[in-house]
């Protein structure tokens, strides 16, 4: 039941630009909501979308001062450089093409850059990016998001620790099912800029969920990739970029691994899953799943490590909120009854009724509750007898 | 891989104020991080503790001015009351026997109330409340938190339309572990205000969590209890209130039950689970895997729902906030890069080197990612030739 | 990969007649198989009919002797008494009301008896059974086949060993959901005898498979049940039997219990599944998954226990015939209560004791059994007042 | 409820024979068992062990007639073809490398095999065996044992069906962990043959299980396999044979796949899984698991169709023996397997064609087979070279 000491303390609050992530875009929001869970940054700047009026629109929504609302990512870097409170650190959410340039313009102003996965379009840009990046002051946070689950950290600290002994084989997959059709012919933006190699580069489902797999994998088990032979499919006739990739992986030291990306396997939701084998012993766990870690150490019974349980060790406990149990989905929940609360309450902030879908639980349901309570405490001291409500 | 539109929109933000919850609390961060995900909410005023001390130190903690960090929440009551820009409404996360006086302080200023559960810690002052809140213009919020989660809304959607035909059964249980020894006399202060009657109730875990299974039960059948039967016991010696509950329920209309709640079932972390059985078929939900219900029509395969997933209702999708498969725990694991990420921030902003422990992905691991795609391209190319990165 | 030594011995093949299930009978053709899986037992003589052209057409198909078929159970003792190849063991398939009959013809004569569960349809007769029984050289073997399943064999061994410390909760149900429309009126013969009082005695599910979950649950625990409180219900409309039972269970020392039958649960197909709790540590079987047991030692993580594999002890691997992961299952099951009295009959054929290490469920199991149905229906009919045992 | 009308039949029952299998071997037993479920086979000679000693006594205790035991195939095929009452089936359980001879020695006198997989332990053999059984009179019937489960037959049956659409992806795996350390140096039987060039053949883990993963995939989805890349390892120091295989495929029309074979990943006892995707679906199945089936329609709810259960259709229900939620195993797969030889053998005797829907895996089943080991050893050699079949 315990919980990690809270992290909040505002005055302390990290002051926030965002380059992309207008309404409509997805990332952008999860960029914002993760920014906000702990109150450690202050949304304060934004470069939200590359259209100006939307740009306009958004920074509005967010409650940007009107001054801080740029058309564009240069302006924004440029200016927040000079104000006396401008941004410490800026989320870069665009689509992939635009990672480089917009990193760069902040960067080399000593801005720290948190920056969406994959680094960029290119290699080429990849690498000028990194260059900067050493010169720079600045840090750079990479958000292959997978790495901060809890028992992603377990894991990874239980094969540092040698608990699987000399690690041999690494089955690595993401497969998801989305584009099964030709989603991108029917407007969805989604779909239109990560099957377009302009936007994308080279990689379809490889750059968009094979990233993720690589660097789950290379995150947890610490090895180094030496060579691959990948087999790369666009099985959705006219796709441009790959929508299935097959990939057979060495790694430096001998071991040896798979990894399938795949955006076209019906019944596939989110099917991140990494499995590692050692000498000793193995491990399983699945992004669906994400608070369970498998432990297999050879010869003894599976255990059923879990975020916040016994086993659970000290690289998940400081990122974790709650207790064993509460799925990290719990505060979700929760934050559904806030969430519904405020729509009750903005309704009656402006006179309007309580908008008929809106649903909590209210004063009656808690009577109800104190009632059953008392009726339980009095049937069991009459023996368990019936009595009414 | 639609999102719900952001409900973001900071101008609108309302003004919170807390009672209870200062460092250390489990609930009121719990309340926090619920109120600030959506940006719906701002704190800006506490009584967070009966400590003086304790809520002096908290309140700052949490940035709140100095003038909005109370000593009790009666001057809290009436001193924000009379501002201008005095709080809109107040969570109450408080023990069970203090929420009475001070929701009362709030209601009868027309400040809206957000309660942690159960209500009171006696019925009559439930139901005194309950006439209290009647005759307020405020709205009154319980947060039975479980009935937030949208499989849930989907559950209750789907009896609502008649999909389980009419209901035959009910079997509902929270069971958990962590009072299978006698935690409380080791000064943990979760189990000890719980196994105290004076600040809990009548009630051990049959108001601690019964509560919830009562009320998850009721939110999503819609049926009215009648009576019931109980046998409550007290398994560890000495201890004052139960910490197991079996009971039989009996529904108008014929329906009937069992609810068992208990916490002292080693194994059991949060396992809150419901199971509603019709004429026409039945549901499944359990809270440690909240994106999934199963529904099972008579006679046909059974169903796997899945939040965000194809059979999610209205009901469920205006409460998500991520597609299919990412579990309402990504947003978390997300925001743990960002937690991350402050931590560094914040010790290059005050000269410290970045503490050891903080894990966050670099530029590094984005060239790596990058080269493992245009690798990939190059592989699948040359007929899946093996290449080195 | 390792697999028991065979039992296979054709020369020592115990000679078995059988009673009741002809053509068309579920449970007769299971015990065959059961009874020829591990080659032990040869079918030499039945009495498959009330009806003697079916049980004439029913021995032909089983390749019986034109001389072995008999018209009723009676000629069918009193003649292979008389024979010098005679059988040594009857298996009683029959519905319940003709077991009592058709057992004290074999017992009386000396012949061990191999019967279906419930032992009978009252508990006078069941009484007069035992004492005839105690009083007979002849074995009694009780086919509650659940409890032939390894793994249940090693939660038995593990609560005995403490590994669970002192035993609070016992969590049983057995839920189906083949009765949820008024099959009986279909013409479906299993639905039809199942719902009748004259031929299955006074309990409905209550006996025909709440009596499988108690005797799983007594099995398992080593528990006495010393009360109840049951509220048995017939759902369908017209059903003279109950097809579902809400009961409370109080045993001797302390430990409580919910027992849940129901036939009308829809989704569920055989869910029989024990959940019990100490001072130490939890157990959870479910039959529907039955090579897995999960253990939950207090303040450890979960462990995962299969047949075959590590953590399964001495009384799991004696009746287990594959290795780890090769799944066994119902039939298997089964199969071991026949194993089991293969043991126990050829001990006695040799003049040795019953081996130690045998385990089967005996007469006194299925007295207990019948005055379980009893006390239940007794309860219930009293508003499910408390009744002793 | 339902269950098939038993098949038992005993005045038809087929005479068997067996080679290999003598006391201690595992595969034997389980065939024996196989044979002996359903009633229609009856052991009556054997040559069980190359061992004399050990042949006559594993004989006796299977209650074999003193002149039907022998001591070496050659002279039980010769001597039993004379006989009157002769074998009109053997099953040939022996170490791969012994298949082919014994299996002439049949097959050319008209004796019907059934044969354990791998067919041979060269391909060389494998064809001359395969142009042998063309111009027999007898069955040839490959133990490809998993094609006999229930819900195996389901998804084949959905394919063929085009409930799945075009199909595009397979990915199989089958983990094992028996041979994370060398277990063959202890003195393990099992271990010792199977890692042992001379009587395993070429391949290893691929040969051994491999091939059981291929078949499966191939039986199910009825796409012919056109070329593949294999990575061949030996993890453990001194194995002569490959203990881990990772093998990409390419089928005829387009679609890819992965397969996974390994025998020292830990944790995995006999991981056998089978995904299949399509332009309109897709399906899972896990040997571990065999009663269930997911089915995934793009764009519905997830379906997990049991065995018995509402949705498993005639393929499946014409191999099912229990009703839904009473599990079925490994045994009453491999049990199908004999079953069909059974149906097929009495038509022959019978002078009827074999039925159409009786199902089983055939010697071209098995030349495929070790086309497909011998193919993987032939591309790993060459650094995963791609090889066409």
């Amino acid at each position: 039941m315990a919980i990690e000491a809270s992290r909040e303390s505002a005055p302390a609050r990290i002051r926030l630009g965002m380059v992309g992530g207008g309404k409509d875009a997805f990332i952008g929001a999860v960029h914002r909501i993760a920014a906000r869970l702990d109150g450690e940054f202050e949304l304060v700047a934004g470069a939200l979308s590359s259209t100006p009026d939307k740009a306009r629109e958004s920074g509005r929504l967010l409650g940007l001062a009107e001054d801080r609302i740029y058309d564009n990512f240069r302006t924004m870097a440029a200016r927040e450089k000079r104000l006396r409170n401008g941004i410490e650190a800026v989320a870069i959410v665009t689509p992939n093409h635009v990672h480089y340039e917009a990193a760069r313009e902040f960067l080399k102003r000593g801005i720290h850059v948190i920056c969406d996965k994959p680094l960029t379009s290119t290699l080429a840009d990849a690498k000028r990016l990194a260059a900067l990046a050493e010169k720079s002051d600045a840090l750079f946070i990479l958000t292959h998001n997978y790495t901060g689950y809890p028992m992603v950290r377990q894991a990874r600290e239980m094969v540092a620790a040698g608990e699987l002994g000399e690690l041999r084989l690494v089955q690595v997959e993401y497969a998801q099912d989305w584009l099964t059709e030709p989603l991108e012919r029917t407007g969805a933006k989604q779909a239109e800029w990560r099957t377009d190699p302009a936007r994308s580069g080279a990689g379809g489902a490889i750059g968009d969920i094979g990233t993720h797999a690589f660097n789950l994998a290379t995150f947890v088990t610490g090895l180094t990739l030496e060579s691959l032979s990948a087999d790369l499919d666009s099985f959705v006739e006219g796709r441009r970029l790959d929508d299935n990739a097959h990939v057979l992986l060495r790694f430096s030291g001998g071991a040896k691994g798979m990894l399938w990306a795949s955006q076209v396997a019906p019944g596939n939701e989110n099917g991140l899953r990494l499995r590692v084998y050692g000498t000793r012993g193995g491990l399983e766990w699945s992004q669906e799943e994400p608070d369970r870690l498998w432990f297999t150490p050879f010869g003894k019974p599976k255990q059923l490590l879990t975020r916040g349980g016994a086993g659970a060790g000290a690289a998940a406990r400081r990122v974790t909120r709650t207790p064993a149990g509460h799925p990290e989905g719990y505060l979700e929940g929760f934050a559904n009854i806030y969430a519904e609360a405020a729509r009750a309450i903005l309704a009656r902030r402006e006179g309007r009724p309580v908008p008929r879908d809106v649903v909590f639980p209210t004063i009656a349901d808690g009577v109800a509750g104190v009632a059953f309570v008392e009726a339980c405490v009095r049937s069991s001291k009459r023996n368990a007898a019936w009595v009414t409500l």
